[in-house]
């Protein structure tokens, strides 16, 4: 490993020069100063990142904002973290984890103040969120993962909720579903303005109607326990439901052991998609989920990339919007018609159909059907 | 928020007596710095974090080195991200997490070389791991989440998977089952030395001895798929087994998927445990799983606390094991002793039982039973 007595000798200068330049403690001439830099180059000398940084003014660091509860993250979360740390590593910049919710804006101002973080990408933003105004009066670069209400002055990378959701309901629509219920985060949860689940409310709603469809929708707690509450909710309001599209991952799997309980078959009574989820998290369901594939490494790779665009002094204004993909797997299929108990009508069924009706010989339909 | 100009006038000292003492590059009499420092403290002020770590030689970063791949991490694994990012926040210090595999012993030297972590914790640890070598000669304080094969000169805070395993047996011992297979990670993650796959093989081993009783053991690729071919494999080769005790998590969905396929019910046929799991995932399932619950958020935490002890200058070696504490939910019950077909022998079976007799009528049980 090279030394700084290594690039004072080759670069012809005296050891305190090397390092002046390093810290930037005392002006240094132009080309004295290039002959130092070319001389650690050609070493390939680390220097001490905390001198480098001082010097350039930069320290390389770059904060993920986010916040962290017990609950921990899941798969689907957490490859925004892992792609935006891949990014960081793969441009030479180290990446902080930093946990900071909503409500933790004067850690926020006191970590800005340090001066430690050349930019920072936030996480989980609100449509109302705090942090981001701290952060630009402290001007600390930013790029957000979501949306504020006005981002007229924001770069930001997020999912495209509009297009995803749309695709969702196409699916369902172009498989005869026509009592399709959204299952969203809770109401606590969309009333504090969480963009997914806003975003994704109005684009039902706006989906639904583009078909000349009623937007059936229930809140979920974010667990099994609340899943399976809201599925029973949602076949007492709506008996005749033939699919549900879920925004809500931890409660997915509490949907569909309610629907196992209940006798209920995926798919051949009732078809689910799950939105904005990973494959990992797909393939755990029997059978494997259709998904709207969550683009969460991408974005993350995307808003760090965005961001040292930035700091480079090259970045405009930068948004974009990537919609999730349609994956059909095992848990949708035709809309079932046929009320319960007869089994009898699959003759008048389509062909297509055939390979789908319902092999439950009990015949339990969703109530009151 | 105060500057350094407010500093000076409070410390009645010169502007540049200040930057001195924050960059440390021209010496100051411990007088003096003490007042200066003293007035920092009073006004909360917030030095430039370089400067302040060029003067102290720390950084107050502390990195987190973990494997990172496409596949990100189960809710599991991020646990013990969070619990380690929240214990350096609480003590003012920041977590960087840098994906460094196996493989990136050279990129970890000169990770190490540019000084900015004052210390790391290294999760993922195999058996035989170069990485561990590597930061030792860098002369970076480590403590491990995890141990290597030799650990007489480490600091680690790792799961105790002897007391895991112990118990987890024990449990379905209790509940009579006697043919108990054990589902691992994939044979070539146990070739390679993972340190929870070979210690749970060994620990069932044990434990399964100490009660007399034959260790059936089979490997499963991390994913849904790898559970089925596993769970298959298994009952074709122990057709009579009546529990699984599952150290995949990735896998444990698939083999639940299997069981239904096969029309099997948990745990009515065949008890199933999760080994080193979080309950949000036992919760994903229906029923829930019986797990034994990984303490991954205060494994995180304490390998932390544990580092910054070490920086303190107070940390002895530090050697800690925490087991998974046993956490009973629906997927385990009585052993089957009934041969499939023979619901009239519930009579004969303990009252203990009686709530558990097989209610699938076509008394599809275990092949060959």
């Amino acid at each position: 490993m090279a030394t700084m007595h290594d690039v004072a000798r080759l670069a012809r200068v005296s050891v305190s020069t090397v390092s002046y330049v390093l810290t930037g403690t005392r002006p240094i001439s132009q080309a004295t100063r290039d002959k130092v830099l070319a001389a650690m180059a050609e070493l390939d000398y680390q220097p001490n990142a905390m001198a480098r940084g001082l010097a350039s003014r930069r320290s390389r660091i770059v904060g993920l904002l986010m916040p962290m509860d017990e609950r921990g993250l899941g798969a689907t979360e957490t490859a925004f973290v892992t792609g935006a740390a891949a990014a960081a590593s793969a441009a030479g910049y180290h990446l902080v984890l930093s946990p900071v919710g909503v409500g933790d804006v004067d850690d926020l101002r006191r970590l800005a103040s340090q001066r430690m973080l050349d930019g920072a990408v936030l996480m989980e933003v609100q449509v109302s969120d705090a942090r981001v105004g701290a952060l630009q009066e402290a001007g600390v670069p930013l790029v957000l993962i979501g949306r504020t209400g006005d981002t007229s002055d924001l770069s930001y990378v997020d999912i495209d909720f509009d297009q995803t959701v749309r695709e969702a309901v196409a699916h369902l629509v172009g498989l005869g579903h026509r009592r399709i219920v959204y299952v969203n985060h809770s109401a606590a949860t969309i009333e504090a303005g969480y963009g997914p689940a806003v975003r994704t409310r109005e684009a039902f709603v706006a989906a639904m109607a583009g078909h000349g469809l009623e937007p059936l929708m229930i809140p979920a707690e974010d667990s099994a326990a609340g899943g399976r509450a809201a599925l029973a909710a949602a076949l007492a309001r709506t008996p005749d439901l033939t699919a549900v599209l879920v925004m809500n991952e931890s409660a997915i799997f509490g949907i569909l052991g309610e629907l196992t309980t209940r006798g209920l078959r995926v798919p051949d009574d009732v078809s689910v998609v799950s939105m904005v989820t990973s494959p990992q998290v797909a393939e755990l369901a029997t059978p494997a989920l259709t998904a709207m594939t969550s683009p969460g490494s991408a974005l993350g790779r995307m808003a760090v990339e965005a961001l040292l665009r930035h700091l480079e002094g090259a970045g405009e204004q930068h948004q974009q919007l990537l919609p999730c993909a349609l994956e059909i797997r095992g848990s949708t299929g035709p809309a079932s018609t046929a009320p319960a108990g007869t089994d009898d009508l699959t003759d008048h069924i389509p062909a297509a159909r055939t390979g789908r009706h319902r092999i439950d010989p009990t015949g339990s339909g969703p109530p009151g059907t």
